[in-house]
């Protein structure tokens, strides 16, 4: 596989992808001599969106790849210095940056809860400091589109759904949409960027655009049909439904591929549609809705005869939590005696916990019954002994600089998938829920 | 001034940030005929989100750029290929793909309102087919960002507001919302290559990890000055606030540049903070706020003694919309006689109006009265004569493929910022309330 942080734009350093501070604190620190303190820093989000039982971690494995493309590029250089935004011995410093640390966390694909060590970040100050916005621009957005995905996924309760969301997301932002959608479980997308990027099922139907430039909708149709065979999914609601089903089946005959509905009353719609398909021998033919959906839309279908969904808007803004909120907070820093020092903000209401953390899932009867969230001296983290039935959340993405190829790809983002499923199968079932909730399992957070 | 659409993704073609579905309708159209015809699409949004009183157009610059960008790659060709989604032809046409059409549209910084005609793209079907999905991804994210910003500006009545929303967005989403918030008003942007790529003031203060990675906040703040001057912003809040006040005097005395203040009741410290300074002797430091800010809790600032606020997630999130809405849909094309013939959908809830507008605001003693959106004949829209005090919205951003230079490039976006502020200053003072309203002057439809 080749390396490629940025789904086609190729070569690209992602240096600049970030806040000027993470520079000028890297400039200041170099000049005081604590930038190459060890430092552990650590993502996580103090509360899920309102009412979300669960989130799901998606992101990482792109994320390694955008870390390996933080290179500052000679032109990122020069802006630097004529800006003066960090001084002579640190443009020196920059030109060799390459990030040397290790990189743990939550499994792509994971479900998370507030206080979830998502990310765990080691390595010199300068070099970690560096990444906090590109890690937590490419975790914060990436994860919102996944959590929403899944609860879709949940919802559509086996029917394939799709990402159409492009065009209500950022052109770039929409190809990390899609990619987790697939995260979250959708099946396919229609960004063809995506498609060719991370090798996804490309998807679509037809837009009204194309009957209203025909001289009718038959032509349309014929058209259609002709160019991609009767396995093609006819749009028919430009006009009139019942016109155009009769018209579809006419043209194609009873191997119509599938309809599309995109308008109205859906359930009542897709019921009429069905029944008409029946009657006019198109049994085979699917029934795939679009039009602003979400997971309670989709869960409102589940008795209607809908093949599929499309969904778009509410996918790429993640359903109304379009970020998730996470953090990325020094937890311990290296000492001028060079031992470790667990450290913490103490803001009013953002107060965070000193130390590096370890992630365990416990269960009870095959369900997850609380995530523990364990802190502590060097030492007896070490030596932490977890009960055999908790799961170690914690994997390795990048060893000293070396990022670890099983979170790398396209097999990579299938696992996550894969594991996304696994992972929301041992919650609770209050989990799948749309009710508003508090998480599904508890966050307990143990000190050792 | 270079043509480069991507934000610093140099020579990257944007020919697949797009739905399959435009290949494939181009494909079906260039077999049956219809490829030719002449067309004019349209981009609109049905209605504002919920409460909102206005919008703001923001992206068309950026726009421009992206679809002189849209020429397929060698690589995006084979791809099309090897997936199969459109044929041999279609290929071959592609390869000399350039939209020679012509784009008229309201300017960066316009407010608009329901059905106002944003854009209108007029050339063969063909090529404004391709754009769709483009077009809408730039337009709609960028809108609600600019339209967010505008909000806050207001309500920051005249004190300057800060990008800072980088981590709370898709890491190349950021870049643009950076220019967005321009356009609606702000002055300056965390973002590193926002600033680099759009020329925009970069600003920053220190992160907590930067005070808890020094044996006390006295060592942070005297390594902060010693590298950036007194006239730097110290963060004040990693401990105690007072404390760090104190320190900070001490540390930079009276000429002290700025505090930061990123947690608790921001009105009741920054007034503490404030009294604390003066009575410190640093007078003019200034202060500035951050901490989930949105227009609410800026306008509820407006007493406080706060010198600049730092936007982050609900800036770059839209404020509750992330998303516009808007549709770019066919609204005229030319039949098989060549002449031209208004089309629309008739989808429930979601039909069109046919044919192209022309677009204009009225005013009543200097304060805009009303949205004129006009439809009807070619020749009657020729020959309309509007109201000498109505301002005609529509400018002209290309003709037949050449991009008008006066919308493109850094000296634009200035003019789309100060665009925004006569727009905004026309419209009824119930514009800049922050109660949820209607859109505060109506679209008035109007059939020649």
């Amino acid at each position: 596989m080749t390396i490629n942080a940025n789904e086609g734009r190729q070569d690209m350093s992602t240096a600049l992808l970030t806040d000027m501070y993470e520079y000028t604190m890297l400039d200041a620190a170099l000049q005081d001599g604590t930038a190459d303190r060890r430092c552990v820093f650590e993502v996580y989000t103090r509360r899920l969106p309102a009412g979300r039982r669960y989130g799901v971690v998606a992101g990482t494995g792109r994320l390694m790849e955008a870390i390996r493309a933080f290179r500052p590029t000679q032109d990122d250089l020069r802006f630097l210095a004529d800006r003066h935004i960090v001084s002579q011995p640190t443009l020196k410093w920059l030109e060799s940056y390459r990030f040397s640390g290790s990189i743990r966390g939550y499994r792509e694909g994971e479900t998370f809860f507030p206080n979830s060590p998502i990310l765990q970040v080691e390595g010199s100050f300068a070099e970690c400091t560096l990444l906090e916005t590109l890690i937590l621009s490419i975790l914060n957005y990436d994860s919102a589109v996944a959590s929403a995905a899944s609860r879709m996924v949940s919802a559509a309760n086996g029917r394939p759904c799709m990402d159409m969301g492009a065009r209500r997301a950022n052109e770039w932002a929409a190809v990390s949409a899609a990619r987790s959608a697939i995260v979250g479980g959708f099946t396919g997308t229609s960004n063809l960027q995506a498609a060719k990027f991370y090798d996804l099922p490309a998807i679509g139907t037809a837009a009204h655009c194309f009957t209203l430039l025909h001289d009718c909708e038959r032509d349309a149709f014929v058209s259609q049909i002709q160019a991609f065979g009767k396995n093609t999914t006819l749009l028919t609601d430009t006009y009139s439904i019942e016109e155009a089903v009769k018209t579809a089946v006419e043209v194609a005959g009873p191997d119509l591929g599938g309809v599309r509905i995109d308008s109205g009353d859906l359930a009542s719609l897709a019921q009429r549609v069905r029944n008409q398909l029946d009657a006019l021998g198109a049994r085979k033919a699917k029934i795939t809705v679009t039009n602003d959906l979400d997971e309670y839309a989709i869960a409102s279908l589940q008795n209607a005869p809908v093949d599929s969904y499309g969904v778009g808007t509410q996918l790429v803004t993640g359903s109304g939590a379009p970020t998730c909120s996470m953090v990325y907070k020094l937890v311990e820093r290296e000492g001028s005696d060079g031992s470790m020092v667990p450290v913490a903000k103490r803001s009013p209401n953002k107060a965070s916990v000193p130390g590096r953390k370890l992630a365990f899932r416990s269960y009870e009867y095959n369900l997850a019954s609380a995530e523990h969230v364990i802190s502590g001296s060097e030492g007896a983290l070490n030596t932490f002994q977890a009960p055999d039935d908790w799961r170690d959340l914690l994997v390795s993405y990048m060893d000293r600089g070396e990022a670890n190829p099983e979170f790398l790809g396209h097999d990579a983002l299938m696992r996550a998938r894969d594991h996304r499923a696994q992972s929301l199968a041992e919650l609770p079932i209050g989990a799948m829920s749309l009710m508003n909730g508090e998480p599904v399992i508890p966050s307990l957070e143990q000190m050792l």
